[in-house]
């Protein structure tokens, strides 16, 4: 009983995600899902792209957030436009929460948008977003062991960061069991080792948004 | 139509965690829920408490994951019973699969059972495991930001572990934002700051621990 009811809410997410999905690729918008726990630095990851593509891309940002519009603001501070979207709780963004944020963003406007879903490394990997793209970011300090644990986020991403590279030397993390148990869960994912703090790996992630622009991606959506 | 399914699913984990909650005391069991997002520290405070407590009190564990047997293998290398709960990508425990992981504990044989919870800073909080006290966990590297974007946690638990102090000079957290966030949450709230890599806190945590076994818990159970 319950899991036909699942089914359902999930079916009216995928054919809302397509619905996003269409919208974006009629505006000529490329979006891109950003997943994490809470803390990784997403937002700051999204802070140094926004300077570093001022020139070339025209980025709109998402914000989900259980409550508080904090990392909206820390984003509207650096001129992006940016829609917070609150879930009052709830543990990851749905299309239909995207499909409204879309009204309040001036798409004509736009080469790029960020979704910067809510801090959970388990439940927004289930729910499409209409993105095209989808990036799993992991920070140093929450350990190698993340992506064996939390084995479908890592699956079913086009892109993984290791975030925080300039704690490495105050904690023990072995990046040989990291990459290891990367390669068994998705084979050839692109891996971006970056510090916000230091700036190491910036110009990479920033090439790598710039890239995905203009390309298709090869993941099925969702 | 949904919503009253939900409903519906809680309550039969409330009349499980009831019994979980039973059982548990009439084996004179004091059960702990920590709960944080992944990579807090919850299994490192757990094995600090193994080798402390081991004259004190007979302690034994429950690891939730989505996968893998790695923090149960930590666990039991210590030489403390301890049962693995795989979720298979689940986001939280709930209290059925507590349940069936005590018979796989000697519960004649223990004073306090800790159970770490999937790592997760916002389901598990909705679901009663029939535990007697929570302990949320969140590490100084996610940020000062973290109990007022996900307040619910912070709301609902009897202590609040600030972990990794170590690393407080290599990243940005403003301790008076943190405080004051948690003060507006959960006046009162016992807060604790530990280490497990420099060993800072660890005792006041396993003295938290051995109080709260001859304690009855202040807040209302869930």
């Amino acid at each position: 009983m319950e899991i036909r009811v699942i089914e359902r809410v999930l079916k009216v997410n995928d054919e809302l995600a397509l619905e996003v999905r269409n919208r974006l690729r009629e505006a000529g918008i490329t979006a891109i899902n950003i997943i994490s726990a809470p803390g990784s630095g997403k937002t700051a990851l999204i802070e140094r792209a926004i300077p570093a593509l001022r020139d070339k891309l025209r980025l709109g940002v998402i914000e989900g957030d259980p409550d508080t519009t904090r990392d909206a603001e820390r984003v509207a501070a650096l001129g992006a436009p940016v829609t917070q979207i609150n879930t009052s709780g709830g543990c990851h963004l749905e299309a239909n929460l995207v499909l409204r944020a879309l009204d309040a963003l001036p798409l004509d406007e736009l080469d790029l948008i960020i979704i910067e879903n809510v801090g959970n490394m388990v439940c927004p990997v289930n729910f499409d977003l209409g993105e095209m793209w989808r990036a799993a970011v992991v920070s140093v300090p929450e350990g190698h062991d993340k992506p064996a644990k939390y084995a479908n986020l890592f699956r079913k991403t086009d892109l993984v960061v290791l975030n925080k590279t300039d704690l490495l030397p105050y904690v023990d993390f072995d990046m040989a069991v990291f990459e290891a148990d990367l390669a068994q869960l998705n084979p050839g994912v692109e891996l971006l080792r970056t510090s916000c703090r230091s700036g190491d790996g910036m110009a990479a992630w920033t090439a790598w948004l710039e890239r995905v622009c203009g390309e298709s991606p090869a993941r099925a959506p969702g």
